[in-house]
């Protein structure tokens, strides 16, 4: 199939419009107009490494996909439109094919996001890199934690570190389904983070672990995160997987949840928003005056853990 | 190298700035603020497939970098920001790095673009996407040629495909400069297009090869696009190789280029500021109303070109 065909068969006249996107695909660039900052975040998704060889079309997307949106969920941000850039190996099918379109539009429309231009190229392994653009008045950034904040997390943590084995081999009906779900499907907290904003002093995502993200926002903020280990909200099973389980949840990385700081008197406000959205969120510490960097706490005691945060370079 | 100290390394403190960017490199997304449209355009190159095993760092970064700029001419955008997702392979050495983030960054000073975030992961194959951001009040659409319109193409055509057998094995000392700077590093027309663009009814780049890109302009403004044979500026030495240079001008592909067309009123314009940027400009021929598509003519005589567009998917 030559690309233009390819695009007028799986990427054209998805449903979802954008008044604000006054070019998209079928000109040299797409022109969007509006006076809203604009946040933008782009990540990469490789056969090999960010998903095993046989996933399918739908799952590849979601892989690809579902990072870059939770960076804009970081920000508090309103997701807005993305481009793709998909390279695929000339043996790719046009069942494959469909199913990464079909799950791509169904993201699309779910989280109102239009997608507005991208490229199409060759490749000996699958590869797709994806830009979100999303809208902001006032995006939440790292740097804004201030001594005396409660620190939160959204979701649970480490279940998709915890699939890994079951989707490079091992046989997946012995996975916690939840685990499966979290590498596959995370549910993004896109909604949430657009209506918690105003309440937020700091937010990060928490895709390379808390345990590396954490000290980002430490790092940029010039605080101390101080955390206790037994409040982490980690996946079902891993706890009883001792410092395992543990390690899974700091820093095997692929948690497409937040990591947010704000005040005390905020709590009630956060919680009532959380359930209203059925949004699971736990508060895990409170931010220090001090060195910037992050305490971890085991049953009252400054403790230290025995290995890294995880690296994907 | 992890990550955070390869972007540390290669790719922070480079001097250019943007008083727009309000949060660039080093949170969960950048951040734009400016009401000024914004024009976005994406382009991969995969090694193997857009340059050649053993190409160096910095023939890679103009490779990936200056197809993408080309798009922002097309549209004839003040270039403004751009995003980078880098994939290596794990043995990728430090100086191929660092020829890359230089060539990269010397880009940015030349054409004012700066580098505000990106990805950084493994990869089997080295695969560079980038995404360039540019702003325009008026940006040049294709689909505006109207009857009565010049023809115009900015450079000269098929010097990069002339290129490809002497940067995959032939003996570079063969080829003709000219065709060899086409392909690596090829002078885009951005100065030009920015000034130029008040007279032009459309614009278009010519990555895919005058002959697919003039049926986009056709097609896109429904009118039909007349071109002379013998006005093609083709690159140096091709039109002694007869229908196999003309191929190479027309459909070879890369040729980072404009095709613009214009009311004949601004021809004079149009030359003295082509003249005054050192620029190339050379008229081919004349929008007619009629069945949207192009027509070739040879000596007077409508022909019909004995191939297809090029094709890179």
């Amino acid at each position: 199939m030559r690309e233009f065909e390819l695009i007028q068969k799986y990427f054209s006249g998805w449903p979802l419009k954008s008044n604000k996107l006054k070019q998209g695909i079928g000109d040299d660039c797409l022109v969007w107009q509006s006076d809203v900052p604009l946040v933008v975040s782009t990540d990469t998704a490789v056969q090999g490494v960010h998903f095993p060889e046989g996933a399918t079309g739908a799952q590849v997307a979601a892989r690809a996909f579902l990072p870059a949106l939770s960076d804009l969920a970081a920000m508090a941000a309103k997701p807005e439109f993305f481009t793709l850039a998909l390279s695929l190996p000339a043996n790719t099918s046009e069942s494959w094919l469909a199913s990464f379109a079909q799950q791509l539009r169904s993201f699309s429309e779910q989280y109102g996001i239009v997608l507005a231009g991208g490229d199409t190229t060759r490749s000996p392994v699958i590869t797709v890199t994806v830009s979100v653009h999303g809208s902001s008045n006032s995006p939440v950034l790292r740097s804004g934690a201030k001594p005396g904040d409660d620190i939160w997390v959204t979701g649970s943590l480490g279940g998709a570190a915890a699939a890994v084995p079951f989707v490079t081999g091992a046989d997946p009906a012995e996975a916690e389904p939840e685990w499966l779900a979290a590498y596959w499907n995370p549910p993004l907290p896109v909604a949430f983070a657009l209506q918690v904003a105003a309440y937020l002093n700091s937010a990060i995502d928490i895709s390379d672990g808390l345990m590396g993200d954490a000290g980002h926002i430490a790092r940029a903020s010039g605080v101390c995160l101080c955390i206790n280990l037994a409040d982490l909200p980690l996946a079902k099973g891993l706890a009883d997987q001792g410092s395992q389980g543990l390690k899974l949840g700091l820093s095997g990385g692929d948690d497409y949840q937040l990591c947010f700081t704000a005040e005390p008197g905020k709590r009630a406000a956060i919680e009532q928003l959380a359930a209203g959205l059925s949004q699971k969120v736990t508060r895990i510490g409170r931010v220090e005056a001090g060195e910037a960097g992050v305490n971890w706490y085991d049953g009252g005691q400054l403790i230290t853990l025995p290995w890294q945060g995880y690296q994907h370079f």
